[in-house]
């Protein structure tokens, strides 16, 4: 397998379990640091191997996986990539033994650093993990994989390569587009006008800060599915701008909000529920042992910490710190913070953010 | 003034310097209420007022404004709404002589809560607060509302009310519609998918939860410089969609992409300058305590942590706690918390974030 972040980290669990692995990578250097970390590893085996990952970028996938097959080099082949249908048309298209042979997965881990000696054997842990087999898949291929998703602790969903692609073309790469759109759109003003960004502005452009060329090859291996989606939501902005023209349409701006606000609540919070959480915002001021101070009164208080964030503002010298917390607790949080000097203002619901 | 956050604030430190304040608003009990909070308060005063502040919603400014001064309430007359070219507008029309003894002006302070109960005699200060005078008006009044200002500690900022408009459209008017897009495109799909959301959907959708009818009103009043600047994210998504069309235009999604980051780095950091930290990220247990011993020990190191934020996934047991330092702080604080045996990850730079 490919000797990156998620090839090494997948490595280091199957070694940890007793399984022979090995390591090829374009950089020899990778394989190499893989191999080193990957305690366990079994230099030069000779037996084919029962199964090969393909932890490469999408756009390589269908040239690794039939090369490999080409070579005879094992029973069963996987890759881990974030689009699915462009690689699986290809190895279908190339022998139905391969296709037999094959199963597409992509694991929705953390993806912000990137290398080997990245790699963590708990990467993977609890995180959901797609997999995504069609009708020629062989059961043996389904199952050699479903083993190694278990070793690694990662929660398993089937989906097909259509519907995963689908997912992904709203959840994640809508997203990014919409984040690069308004980041986008600064560089059409004045920079003085965006020295005064608030939060909001901030957490919609945070991802617009991104690496580009990952992001070409994303959003261009996954365009037939992104297509859709982008139209779909270009239409309801010329909705929208059309509602705010002339005679103001106040029940389509409504109805456009409102949607918003019933989306928002779909995404799951912390403990996979909906988002139930009351926040506390604590002023600090801004010098070394603030933090240490507020989590040592707030651990004091035996009350579990659900998200923590902070709020700047330009030129200010002190920020807020806000604490979620289940909303049983937040009164006493509050109380026990206050006693212990700490200046609170009022609890809110973040559903009541502006 | 109105009786709400942003006016029981002013009043509070207004009356500390040794003014004399008196509150009106439509709801008697807040109008009570900001006389019980604002130590210093004046009852009865029968001189006429030296500044008439509306601290009421943008669509009750003109009304509110032209009332008092047909009562003759005071010299000076100011609004706080977020919507400027409505009010002057109507208050220009209405008497040469009100437009001279009116300045508008909007502080951009924190509006996560409202009531007079959430006052803060510190809620402007280091704050940006735009005032938007016209050829109208009147030196007096440009005085009284930069004494103001001062007393509260916030940073005046000077634009017309064209330009005002325009910077809230893009800057904060604009991101919530864009938010409120993306949030409402999951309703047209199973609820499963948002079930899979990772932290760029959690940001870019997080203001969509904000409160629908105080964002009708916001949108209607700025509905005219608000529209060119949806107009412009319309046409540049539009662009986005035909790149990824059949053949693919690498080059325009890649200039799409590179947009978004160069916008990105135009908004300023917690200092006011770019945003130039090392992001360390740790792993937590999900128990009470945790966060506690690690800011604890974060202290120990004597180095400031500039932000911090925390990710989960469904089901997942542990958390990520992301400490943002300053770069030549970042390999002592992770070298420190390694030795008390904190699980590190690479330190990553924000800018890279997938």
């Amino acid at each position: 397998m490919g000797a990156g972040l998620i090839g090494t980290s997948i490595g280091m669990v199957l070694a940890a379990h007793g399984n022979e692995v090995s390591f090829s990578d374009s950089s020899p250097r990778s394989a190499e640091l893989a191999h080193e970390i990957v305690s366990g590893f079994t230099p030069g085996i000779n037996e084919k191997f029962d199964l090969l990952i393909a932890a490469v970028p999408t756009s390589k996938v269908p040239e690794v996986i039939i090369n490999a097959f080409q070579q005879d080099l094992a029973l069963n082949y996987m890759d881990v990539a974030s689009v699915k249908t462009n690689c699986v048309a290809q190895i279908e298209a190339y022998s139905a033994e391969l296709a037999s042979a094959f199963c597409g997965s992509h694991p929705i881990a953390g993806r912000e650093v990137s290398g080997p000696e990245s790699a963590q054997a708990d990467l993977f842990d609890g995180r959901p993990w797609i997999v995504t087999p069609t009708n020629a898949t062989s059961e043996s291929a389904r199952e050699v994989i479903s083993s190694v998703l278990k070793s690694v602790g990662a929660v398993e969903i089937v989906m097909s390569p259509q519907e995963h692609d689908a997912a992904m073309a709203l959840i994640s790469h809508s997203p990014q587009v919409l984040s690069s759109l308004m980041a986008g759109e600064l560089m059409l003003h004045s920079p003085q006008v965006a020295a005064l960004a608030g939060q909001g502005l901030r957490d919609v452009t945070r991802i617009a800060a991104s690496e580009s060329q990952l992001w070409v090859g994303i959003l261009s291996a996954n365009s037939a599915a992104l297509r859709p989606v982008l139209s779909s939501i270009y239409q309801r902005l010329g909705d929208l701008i059309t509602a705010i023209e002339g005679d103001l349409d106040h029940e389509s701006i409504t109805r456009f909000l409102e949607a918003g606000r019933a989306g928002r609540e779909l995404i799951p919070g912390k403990h996979g529920g909906k988002r139930r959480y009351v926040v506390l915002p604590v002023l600090i001021a801004d010098s070394p042992g603030q933090l240490k101070r507020l989590f040592n009164d707030a651990g004091d208080a035996q009350i579990n910490i659900e998200d923590v964030s902070m709020e700047h503002s330009p030129g200010h010298p002190t920020g807020l710190v806000q604490l979620s917390v289940a909303p049983e607790s937040a009164s006493r949080l509050e109380e026990f913070l206050r006693e212990r000097g700490w200046r609170i203002y009022p609890p809110r619901n973040p559903d009541n953010l502006i």
